[in-house]
């Protein structure tokens, strides 16, 4: 069943009624402030770090789920009647209608009870760090009505972490200010911190309330505030315990009358040395930021400010715009999954339902690959996460497995040893070298470990990631594993009986030959793309050094990673095999089906096919592809984390749906169009909507992962929304099955299409210029008509920026 | 006003309205399974570590206040009306009537509601890992009750910061088993954990849920399951998720028929190699816990339970009973006082409504101030303690500030240099030689930082404590204070000015000369005690030479730590003065009067008398003695956390109830028993009981702080329960006040009595044999009868274990 439906034209989620199977969220603010809410107004508010600089408390895992939020109040002060119409936080007053409109970085939730319809219109503007909450009132009724309008926050004392632990201190630093019906959220203020929020009105208020335990009442929760139960805010002034935020505004509406006000909660910062005013006082200065907050006041301002949110997301969303037959290809395409390309850029895995923000830092292999999804619509800020990246690469091609985003150094907490993630590193350089052309970027300089002194052309950084492969081969001349490869979960060194010990963390165990048959496939595909760069740069040499690795690496996978159908996954600490017929559990594994073919490794000899029908035949389910089977019954030692998780979760078999694009670029490559499609469509979010009641997470997203056929909740997602997924099924669709691919040399258009199409239209900008794109026929390319002129293979000559280019692709 | 009132026969606080002011908890467990419990049955339970081995979820903070918990929801199946007994989680369901009696180690909790009677007795039993709950319903309408029960809890998903922040894992690993009604939760079970939690029922089930969502229904509270609003279990099977604990019952009452059911939640741990029945399977091996769970579900076993309960806190209370005129020390000292003393020593500072549980390991000085409080009521436990403590000792005699309960070991995330540490460890000793008289204590081997072969007489650590503070001392010949002393957030080389930088744990500045006198004060208590020690040893030569260090420290403190009128507090980084009437604000502090009094410095020469009258002049409010005077207006970098309070809370000019006991004692040094005994009952909690509206916390326990005479709120207690107030208190009133004190050499009878009593009565339990006191007359102590033989002074000759011996001290 459904819980709403799709408005492409407005590139909206509309939700037809609030008990979705999970809150369904959605993401405010595109630069440094930042927010998640839900369809029902839950969620919670940060600038720039989810777990230091957090305005507003969340609680996450609560009963009832997602309540804490963003939350308007309406009262009809005659009967005394109050309900949210955002439904949360009091879902026992019934709504007469319900919607929830998710865009592009606004949210819009709606409804009407007995004749009263409220709207409010959540956004945070281009370059501000504020969000807007824009309520429309309107009667109805065919009588006056006499009504009071209450805000509601609850502030977070700025460290999610300390927020949510110690109580021995926080229940006694509150402190707020009320000036000019401003709310001022002041707390350590006095001490260390330049900064405080605030939380604005456009109407003069009937009163306020800071404290929380004044506004609900002892023992009250958010469904019934006494405040709002009594119409009449308490002026409460939060001296410590909770502090929180709502103004109370009286309305009188004329039937038919509607009237807007305007909420504004915002961060500001103040210089150190000019905190206070009076200078010697404890009162903030807010010469700088009374005029952000009366601006945004101002209706036409919000106004404006909404259609530049909209104007931003429709010129990020043109570089990329296809027509197929497929209307949920062609909505994931154009908007969502580009959108949750760039929300995964933004937030990392900070920021979600399931990732509370304070626990994560970026990701090495994570950001790589979150990359590969929107370097195509701001390659520029891929260029800037590359270097950060890069410089925190070790002198000897290893990674931190993570960096922190406020200081931008390695975390030394999660530390090294992850072995495939140095190969991430040539991988996402590679598609920003497709997408721009740009090749000076290969002589930036930059640091190694962030050292000042240690800086060398960030090409020097992808010779040592091969490098770092090459120096630690195994007993097979295989790459090593150390801590995990890409499979954070497959821990063949780390040996933990300790209930608690962090698998990825805990002190590995030394002596063991575990090897990655994935690291080989992964290093020969980035050893031939490194080639082709060193090619470019005329470093021939090099080259051929490169394409010989790659070719002696195909060769030991071929000889050692081969199981008679498929592609083994490991050796063991001892050297035993994994992901083979040999085993009993765990035989065959998605990962190295798919990226040893990626890297072309039995695409000549017929091996790939053979272990792309073997994933047919045992990984592929109607939810998606498995990562592996059978599912291991029980702890295994020597494996780690993989076995951890019950049967059928996570990767313990799940459907995690980030490796499933990778078998659909595999079938693109063997020339299965058919196949590729229809694993596309198992996961495809949009394409889910109708089972949302078994998938359960919003159908506009990905998820990390889909219950695997041995959970007994086959078929039910997890942890949407921050996943590598998002970019990689991009990738697939896009670049593979529609086949619209940057390459190094321009822009290839060789679509590998199910049977059946008739073809499909696409608009794509591509280094300056714009390509209108048709594709006609069946089959794989024969030639391309440029601007009307023959041209063979499907390499699309680079046009001058600023071209429009028309290509028409004959297929058969 | 008052919310409840003592009941002191029983030994229980009776609180007869569950709105009280906050949560008013109560602690289950005496040894190994330990749990919170709020009047309206709020709380979490946990296995020896808070942290790592939490049973049952609780959210800190949330709103409403204080659910989760231990719930009962009664059910009528003929009108369908449903509530819970204990008020929460279903507070807008009227009660007839209410009762929470909190008893020792047990809860019980009663109320009526449409004729239906229904109480739960919660108490976790002696040597065994789990708690009862024994609910006992009665009909008290005119015809037959339909009547159905349903229990729950909430599992925790063992390590509790864990389960509050890794979602991506947490709701993938969730497992139970259901096996004849036993609702077994055994998340993690299948890998690296040996325990698992297991939840019974006495009687038949109609059914049982274990997955939230189910029980609940989608975004529903606690309080209106589905389940219980149908009157129908799902039967439901976690996977996944949030695991809980329900159980269904169906009860036909006929007018005025009891019945009684009994719940047992327990925690069982299995070896690690025979996990499993049958081997090899991935069941729960429940042989050995079976038979706990069959015997516990028996009421006589129960009945017996609870009466052994009752009887291990009557023979620990009774090794002190007083008898005075004035109600609230009687039953504070006799019973509230002693068992938060207890339940401080079972928890040091982890567990509360103000500690998470997860943050804080034993403290250093902590642990030794809290067994002042307990080491007569089990002095081999405070043996156990101190060398736990003296183990992590370093090498120089520096002291890690806090160290870990389950390794034991010193916790290098606090890190040393709170320069007061070791002194503590002198005074913790004193007082178990003092109580007991086993000198061989101090010939107990002991390591240094645990290491292995480090071990020296538990003598030589007292050396070594004595020694690292003459090691550091600064230019006026006053200990330097290094990260903080008592006063953790007195940080002078800290220098902070970052956000959310911890002040105790921050690189500190070099090259200053912060110096503290409340650790020159402290010294010369502690130098004093090691002297005698020294000398009861024989060694005569170290006894003068400690004596020489402690007259010249208190040299040294009258010249350089004296400000006229007041002992000065500090030295700054710069050498500048803190605590002097010099400054502008902090001009004098509570903790140098306490402590230099207490280590007799000023007696001889008038100080003493005069700084006490300062205190009296500048410090003392009608709820206590605040930390100092004036509160610092703004945050001074040179000072640290002190300045980061708003004025009033916490040590920035609060009542930091802890320092307060010190001056009692010091006024009964100079005699002054009318002001000790009105101090004293300024900030004694059932004196206090009469303004709970205006105290808020429980009336029956100390708490840490009470809102200072600057603050908004004066008269707010905070952090009740775990503190060091309670220790401190207890040795202020019946050592130095009462005057019943161990000493090296007996048991001493020296009273400070306030006017206008007639004396008191007492028994005390002192090395193995009973007095009997009567204390009669006014002034100090002329002279004793000891079964009827004079004896001059106040010390009690020693008798023999078993003895019962009368003592009357003769006052005037």
């Amino acid at each position: 069943m459904r819980y709403g439906q799709f408005d492409d034209e407005q590139r909206e989620y509309v939700i037809e009624r609030p008990d979705t199977p999970l809150p369904w969220i959605n993401y405010l603010g595109t630069d440094a402030y930042f927010g998640i809410v839900s369809n029902t107004a839950g969620g919670y508010s940060f600038y720039r770090d989810a777990r230091l600089r957090r305005l507003t408390r969340y609680r996450y895992n609560n009963a009832p789920l997602d309540v804490g939020g963003r939350y308007v109040y309406v009262r009809d002060d005659v009967s005394g009647d109050y309900w949210s119409p955002s439904w949360q936080p009091t879902p026992e007053r019934e709504l007469d209608d319900y919607e929830c409109r998710h865009g592009l970085s606004y949210t819009r939730i709606g409804s009407s009870r007995r004749g009263i319809r409220a709207e409010t219109l959540y956004f945070a503007p281009l370059g501000e760090t504020l969000e807007v909450w824009r309520v429309r009132v309107t009667n109805e009724r065919t009588d006056n009505a006499e009504l009071s309008l209450f805000s509601s926050v609850e502030f977070c004392l700025w460290d999610a972490q300390d927020d949510a632990t110690n109580y021995q201190r926080n229940f006694n630093t509150g402190q707020v200010e009320v000036v000019d019906g401003v709310i001022y959220h002041k707390t350590e203020y006095r001490e260390r911190r330049d900064h405080f929020a605030y939380f604005a009105c456009s109407e003069p208020l009937a009163g306020f309330d800071t404290q929380r335990e004044a506004f609900l009442g002892a023992y009250r929760g958010w469904d019934r505030p006494v405040v709002v139960e009594s119409g009449l805010s308490k002026n409460s002034v939060a001296h410590g315990w909770q502090p929180i935020g709502s103004h109370h505004v009286r309305l009188r509406l004329a039937p038919g009358e509607t009237r807007e006000v305007v909420f504004v909660l915002g961060y500001a910062e103040n210089p150190k040395d000019d905190k206070f005013d009076p200078p010697g006082s404890q009162t903030i200065n807010k010469t700088r930021v009374k005029p952000v907050i009366s601006r945004w006041l101002r209706p036409e301002v919000v106004d404006q400010g909404y259609a530049d949110l909209r104007a931003y997301w429709d010129r990020l969303l043109n570089t990329l715009h296809v027509t197929t037959p497929d209307g949920d290809t062609n909505r994931m395409v154009n908007v969502w999954n580009a959108y949750q390309c760039l929300v995964t850029f933004n937030m990392s895995r900070s920021t979600s339902l399931y990732e509370t923000g304070i626990g994560r830092g970026m990701g090495f292999r994570d950001s790589n690959q979150d990359l590969l999804g929107f370097v195509h619509m701001i390659p520029e800020r891929a260029r800037e996460r590359i270097l950060d990246i890069a410089a925190t690469q070790k002198e000897d091609g290893g990674a931190y497995h993570q960096y922190q985003p406020l200081t931008k150094r390695g975390n030394n907490d999660i530390g090294d040893g992850f072995n495939d993630d140095p190969l991430w590193l040539i991988l996402g350089v590679a598609a920003y070298l497709k997408e721009t052309g740009d090749h000076t970027f290969l002589d930036e300089r930059v640091p190694f470990d962030n050292v000042p002194g240690s800086e060398v052309p960030l090409y020097e950084h992808l010779r040592r990631s091969l490098k770092y492969t090459l120096d630690r081969l195994g007993p097979h001349g295989l790459p090593l594993i150390g801590r995990a490869d890409w499979n954070d979960c497959l821990n063949l060194n780390c040996f933990s009986d300790t209930p608690g010990e962090p698998f990825q963390t805990t002190e590995n165990a030394s002596g063991g030959v575990a090897e990655s048959v994935f690291i080989a496939g992964l290093f020969v595909l980035a050893a031939k793309e490194l080639a082709v760069i060193a090619g470019l740069r005329g470093q021939d040499g090099e080259e051929v050094v490169y394409r010989a690795a790659a070719e002696k690496m195909a060769g030991t996978i071929t000889e050692h990673g081969w199981d008679g159908a498929w592609f083994r996954r490991a050796y063991d600490f001892y050297g035993n095999v994994l992901g083979s017929g040999e085993n009993d559990e765990g035989q065959i594994f998605i990962e190295p089906q798919g990226i040893c073919v990626l890297g072309g490794v039995g695409l000549e000899d017929g091996l790939a096919v053979k272990a792309l029908d073997s994933v047919a035949d045992r990984l592929a389910t109607p939810h998606g592809i498995v990562l592996q089977q059978p599912a291991f019954s029980s702890y295994r030692i020597e494996l780690g984390e993989i076995s951890s998780y019950p049967p059928g979760y996570k990767e313990n078999a799940g459907i995690f749906c980030h490796t499933n694009p990778w078998i659909m670029i595999a079938e693109t490559m063997v020339g299965n169009g058919d196949r590729a499609f229809d694993y596309y469509r198992r996961i495809n979010p949009s394409a889910r909507e109708g089972i949302s009641e078994t998938h359960r997470t919003e159908p506009y997203v990905y998820a990390q992962m889909i219950a695997g056929r041995d959970a007994p909740t086959h078929g039910e997602a997890k942890n949407s929304w921050l996943t590598g997924t998002a970019a990689w099924n991009f990738v697939a669709i896009s670049q593979w099955i529609l086949g619209i691919r940057p390459d190094f040399g321009g822009l290839r258009i060789d679509p590998v299409l199910p049977t059946g199409w008739p073809g499909f239209t696409a608009t794509r900008e591509f280094r300056g210029a714009t390509y209108e794109i048709t594709v006609t026929g069946s089959g794989r390319v024969d030639h391309l008509l440029v601007d009307g002129v023959r041209v063979e293979g499907a390499l699309v000559p680079p046009a001058e920026p600023g071209a429009v280019v028309r290509v028409e692709a004959i297929l058969g």
